[in-house]
């Protein structure tokens, strides 16, 4: 089911790099062989795909499964409609789904970020959440957009298998009598810590402010990762793996 | 000591941002507060600083116990000579230590880098180094540059307290006689391994092919980040913490 690219179609697509254009259209734009690839696996629906001829003649018996409009565009409109300085083969537009709170699993670890900002992080956080097993994300509303190319790029396709939640955080927490562990620079030391097995939430806080007071006031246990040099802290998508880490083995008793 | 700043320092300034310049002048740029007080305060050889009249104002007394002859700038020249889009105070350029391969201590962890190329990765890493404490690394000469400005700048400050040494990884790690770990997909169970407590070398390899064929046949011991969920990897930086976490977890008892 091949279409002709129109100026209005590249136009479309183009506009969804912006947050107010993707909840307008509630769609988004995914790049790249990778993580279009995830995204036909995924349960997200599609809108609408466009590929290269070369790349077309390679996946059409995928596409052709599916029953999204595709549209052949050179590689200088796959350029013009992404944010890629060079893209030879395929982007995506799929549909943001509309999510709400879950009830969480009663041994279900929970990532909770308290206003991450930089979409590079909040990628590599998702990566790293797939990796570890952890399937929902709860961000305060000030963290990066999940449908921001720049995060969906840095997830690796973890984006297909991880939900992200956005509410306030003071309210969400509140409410909650699970555990509510947080990663301060000034805690007690992680790997003397004996973490629970059961369900948490683990608040990751800002690049530069980390968590901040409201939570912190919320939190039922502070953790730091042990600093054995002069690093004045860590990127927080590397506490991040650290403290997922952590977990997941005492979790699996090793 | 302040000094009139000329189109010829400003382009000598400017080319230390390649990396043949370096190597010629054998000197580097630093950029930005955080990262110009680190070098400050290391063991580096200052050739030059250039601020603007407002950060010398607030910085002469630091800046004057040195002999190091001072510019001063506009913050348009600061950019002009920088690679930062901004940058409202000061820049400075340090001279490339010459170093030969130390003899490593009986307790030390070695950090060995087969091929990252990536210099956002190789900054990232040396933060975490030093976070742990681990204080050289080795790495192969097809690794990014230590020197590049964005490897220095993702270091937030930790270039001035490890040191990495380039050289050929095969000679070098034949004729060590230490466990030589390296972290593989397919290996053992990291949380399940009794990691030594002696000095030994921990190997990352690429970005995209990990540890070349010819290193992997030298290592005593693979190890696996053990995976939870669905992601292929994680990011060479994350991988890289997660096992420094582990050393240093049981190397300290816990």
């Amino acid at each position: 089911m091949r279409n002709i690219l129109s100026k209005k179609s590249i136009k479309f697509v183009k506009s969804l790099q912006i947050k107010k254009y993707r909840k307008q259209e509630q769609s988004f734009l995914i790049e790249g062989k990778k993580n279009v690839d995830e995204l036909l696996r995924s349960h997200y629906e599609l809108h609408s795909v466009y590929v290269t001829e070369a790349f077309y003649d390679e996946y059409s018996h995928k596409l052709d499964e599916k029953t999204t409009p595709v549209f052949l565009a050179k590689e200088s409109e796959l350029v013009q409609m992404g944010t890629f300085k060079s893209n030879n083969s395929v982007l995506a537009v799929g549909r943001i789904p509309s999510l709400s709170l879950p009830k969480f699993g009663p041994d279900e670890i929970v990532l909770v970020l308290d206003d991450v900002r930089d979409p590079g992080n909040l990628g590599t956080i998702l990566r790293i959440a797939d990796w570890y097993g952890i399937r929902r994300i709860v961000a305060s509303p000030e963290s990066a957009d999940f449908y921001n190319p720049k995060v969906l790029h840095a997830s690796m396709g973890s984006f297909s298998r991880v939900q992200l939640h956005y509410t306030a955080l003071t309210d969400f927490l509140k409410h909650s009598d699970r555990p509510v562990y947080g990663a301060m620079l000034q805690g007690e030391n992680l790997h003397q810590t004996t973490l629970t097995s059961s369900g948490c939430f683990l608040v990751m806080g800002n690049e530069s402010n980390g968590i901040s007071k409201e939570v912190e006031a919320l939190l039922t246990h502070k953790l730091t990762i042990p600093n054995y040099g002069q690093a004045e802290s860590l990127n927080v998508a590397i506490a991040t793996a650290v403290l997922c880490d952590n977990f997941l083995r005492q979790k699996t008793g090793n």
